[in-house]
């Protein structure tokens, strides 16, 4: 269910930014994501395209500073939240040697029925589910 | 009110992507949108840039999958919701040839006074209105 | 705690483009956005790719029409959107002579807990916050 939006500096190889991407999908899995819900969006951008503070609340970032954004479904407690971003956190700097500093993260959260995966399809609700708009959390 | 972000693999022609955005704002009409309401961000991407698994679901996605974000005030019943994407799907696969599993969808939802469509006013919510952030419903 | 995504048509000057960055930086601050919190996205487009139809509401939409779109925290209120949105428009019509009418915006709201700064840590919510997923508000 997770929407990936992955915003970095240009000139990373395809298989950087390829792995930056797993390492959001393998963090979002312990935090109870499905196996192979993988849908991403990587955007290269210019220097002047992609501007995040370098010393906001005290966080030193560099020129290889990246912004990701989730949406996903509601319900995670704020531990699990936690969980999510230090999971990204520590892939990235164990896997491509980015420094922690570096990766921001937002996450916006959606009901179950805000997904169509297909077919014209909301996979996530029943058919016979409620027609008030009642909401289906996580 | 909707604005609409269609993330699309590259290499189709400018009139393809157009008609992609004709379907999704004539699916919105269906739904209680107000005509002439289109407001849509297209963007290509490389083969590396825009990742939405193959199989996930069980729904096979070819190499011409797209992903569509919807962000439009709250409130749709989840009949509605599923009726959208219904739409969207029947639409794109009539006009373009489009596999039905090649369209995935997701909806983010916000309030009423969380748009301006210009001059630096809040169209959707009345100037004599609360002053304490209640919610507007759609 | 605001990520600002600015989309508009290819062809101005990076000096454009970082005026208009900053211009929704400085409107930030008067509804209470910390200093030095500016996290955005500036990404151009081809005419086929941005549709902002060109009278929606009464509006009249130039070609140089653009589209903001700002994910923050929840709890401000109507009347502090209304001032956010009236900040910008008079920001972009007095420093790059813009039209008011040019300018759209939708925000996005999320929770405290779902911002990471870096370092893999929540930086709006505390270590010893409620593990339930209990909302923060602002």
């Amino acid at each position: 269910m997770p929407f990936v939006r992955i915003d970095l500096p240009a000139g990373k190889s395809d298989q950087h930014r390829r792995t930056i991407g797993d390492v959001v999908y393998d963090a979002l899995l312990t935090v109870g994501v499905p196996k192979d819900d993988r849908f991403q969006v990587i955007t290269e951008h210019t220097l002047e395209g992609l501007i995040l503070d370098p010393t906001y609340l005290g966080i030193e970032r560099s020129a290889d500073a990246l912004f990701i954004q989730i949406t996903l479904n509601e319900g995670r407690t704020d531990d699990q939240k936690r969980s999510l971003y230090q999971s990204i956190a520590d892939g990235l700097h164990d896997r491509l040697k980015m420094r922690r500093e570096d990766i921001s993260i937002n996450l916006v959260e959606v009901l179950k029925a805000n997904w169509s995966y297909g077919n014209g399809e909301a996979q996530y609700v029943s058919a016979a589910a409620d027609t008030q708009g009642t909401s289906n959390v996580r």
